[in-house]
């Protein structure tokens, strides 16, 4: 992993052919912000008392008083897919729009239910929605969220709208079956290298793939066209978490916003983990006989953990192969989602700014 | 209130013009049942475990142990209604039956989220799924069968099913509003009955509403149809919550499967305590003074009320007319819905039969 660890960069992982500069993928996420944001700010205002605050604070929108603020609402990939979906279609970025909104809505539905589920107390810097306003309230807005998604793209009331609403719902059905594996998965003592990418596919391959084909729907797209835009969404989705899983041991929490060994700290069961687990040799031994105690400890108790003791875990991973299996299967899942790009024909310069979004993805900085 | 609380069958409220028997209600029920349940278990196994294994004890096919069980779904009003709106559009039934799963599907994702978040541990005499199963499930099944009902809808692939999924989203944001006003007058002071009226027909109102026309726009019902069914089911759901207001005070515990005095054990703001709060006179204003008392009591406190503390609230709520006011609002309520099928053509037993559906869910046994 030291050539892929040591870039200039900074990056985790360098994909085999990484895009030049030139395609502007920062203009394209930039655009998709953009253009997306008062549209989910005029969604969301439809909402009733005290939801629509509830939800301003998620976004980012407003602090926890209430007062305006422009804290990190997140890169917003999948409005920038959604817009640039519409122009593979041939359709203006703008027909991708409702589509770019519902998208970003079922998103934040899920987050804003996760963090409740998991118990996680920050997002993006800042305390979550059931942390400041209770579970009730996450619980209620993120409901609110994924019954506008439906509603903002079924107000169209085109065929074609219906066509997308359908994927939509696919890809919300397969985030939820993504976190019922999810939370099975902690309570059980292994989990296969197999179901990690299958529950990570559902969590997040599922909406990438839908943002990617949303636009194109909306844009008049046939079906064939876009399933093949789904499976570039659904790989890059698949590649998109295995750098997340890379950043969540060996990420820099100034970058990553969590703490170090993040993942590690939670024990969470993320691919660099389960591939070394299934690796042989003196390393792998090792941690499995660590992590096996570790799954016998009170959570207090793991908390008071030593740094030296995450460390000792995550040197473990890499002696055992765990993370250069998962920056190879970020390179594999970059080069499928590319190559799914052939069977449809698209502007030259969108199909390079997809391509370009597949480097950026991959290469992101730690 | 003497002549409607002393009928023989021991209703809370007699309708103006009682519906005759004949038009067989009960059967009308037993037919959305019969027909929906199956069409309702088969969507709900393709959940992914947990998740499927949950849902089923929500519904009470199984106990909270997994073994099969055949414990009070409800009533299943809904499904009756979506069965019985296909037949107004001159279809059969049956073509109503993805809209009975659909709102079949969404009334109980609010009823998990609910009473997650309302803290309610019993439902139709057995613990609640939170109870059981934890919050984590109890917010994710929630989400999946929301999930669930947009796709049975929209897998129709038709015109009209996106024209029923449209509505059935409105619907549901309105669901998920009156809840959000709900929660939100339960830490305020006063209520009027105004806002107690939308809060119930947001949460009431609007699925029954949906719920009587998904059938007929499956089925090729125009727009103008789909509303003025709209308008009976949003007032039957009125008249429904009315009832249910006075069963929640004066209730007899055996049929409601409540506690005695329930609404007022769970200081709730419901229609006969917000009308007898709008009342003048010596019961009012004790009534006024008690409850303002009431609130500033901490839970455990109010748990040790004596029975005739609720009981001397309960009088005072009807000598301040409360009581009354109600029966007669839901008295109302049922004229206006009946009302509304003057303006639709359709069969004239599908006619009786919408009628005597009204009139049964006013002539509710106490």
């Amino acid at each position: 992993m030291t050539s892929t660890s040591t870039t200039a960069q900074g990056a985790l992982v360098t994909p085999a052919q990484p895009a030049s500069e030139d395609v502007g993928v920062r203009q394209l996420l930039e655009r998709g912000r953009r253009l997306s944001t008062p549209a989910l700010r005029s969604a969301v205002e439809r909402l009733a008392a005290p939801m629509d605050t509830v939800a301003a604070y998620h976004f980012g929108w407003i602090d926890a008083h209430g007062n305006p603020s422009e804290a990190d609402g997140g890169k917003a990939v999948r409005p920038a897919l959604a817009l640039l979906s519409a122009e593979v279609a041939g359709a203006d970025a703008e027909v991708g729009l409702p589509g770019a909104v519902a998208v970003e809505l079922v998103h934040n539905f899920s987050l804003l239910h996760d963090d409740l589920m998991d118990g996680d107390e920050q997002r993006r810097h800042r305390d979550t929605v059931w942390k400041v306003h209770g579970p009730a309230l996450a619980v209620l807005v993120g409901d609110a969220l994924f019954g506008l998604a439906n509603e903002v793209l079924l107000e169209l009331g085109t065929v074609d709208a219906g066509r997308a609403t359908r994927r939509l719902t696919r890809a919300t059905r397969r985030l939820i079956d993504g976190q019922a594996q999810d939370i099975s998965y902690e309570h059980r003592e292994r989990v296969t290298v197999q179901e990690c990418l299958e529950m990570e596919g559902n969590k997040t391959g599922a909406l990438l793939a839908c943002s990617t084909s949303i636009g194109a729907v909306l844009g008049g797209a046939d079906d064939a066209t876009a399933d093949a835009l789904e499976t570039y969404g659904y790989h890059l989705g698949l590649a998109f978490q295995a750098v997340d899983d890379l950043l969540g041991i060996w990420g820099d929490p100034s970058s990553t916003g969590k703490r170090t060994w993040s993942d590690l700290r939670q024990r969470k069961k993320s691919l660099p983990v389960v591939a070394a687990l299934e690796g042989r040799g003196p390393a792998a031994e090792r941690l499995c006989q660590l992590l096996t105690d570790d799954a016998k400890k009170s959570q207090e108790q793991f908390q008071e953990f030593q740094e030296s003791e995450f460390a000792e875990r995550a040197a473990l991973i890499e002696e055992a192969g765990g993370r250069d299996w998962t920056a190879e299967e970020a390179r594999r899942q970059h080069a499928t989602a590319v190559a799914a790009l052939d069977d449809v024909r698209m502007p030259d310069r969108v199909r390079a700014q997809l391509v370009g979004l597949a480097d950026f993805v991959v290469v992101r900085e730690r």
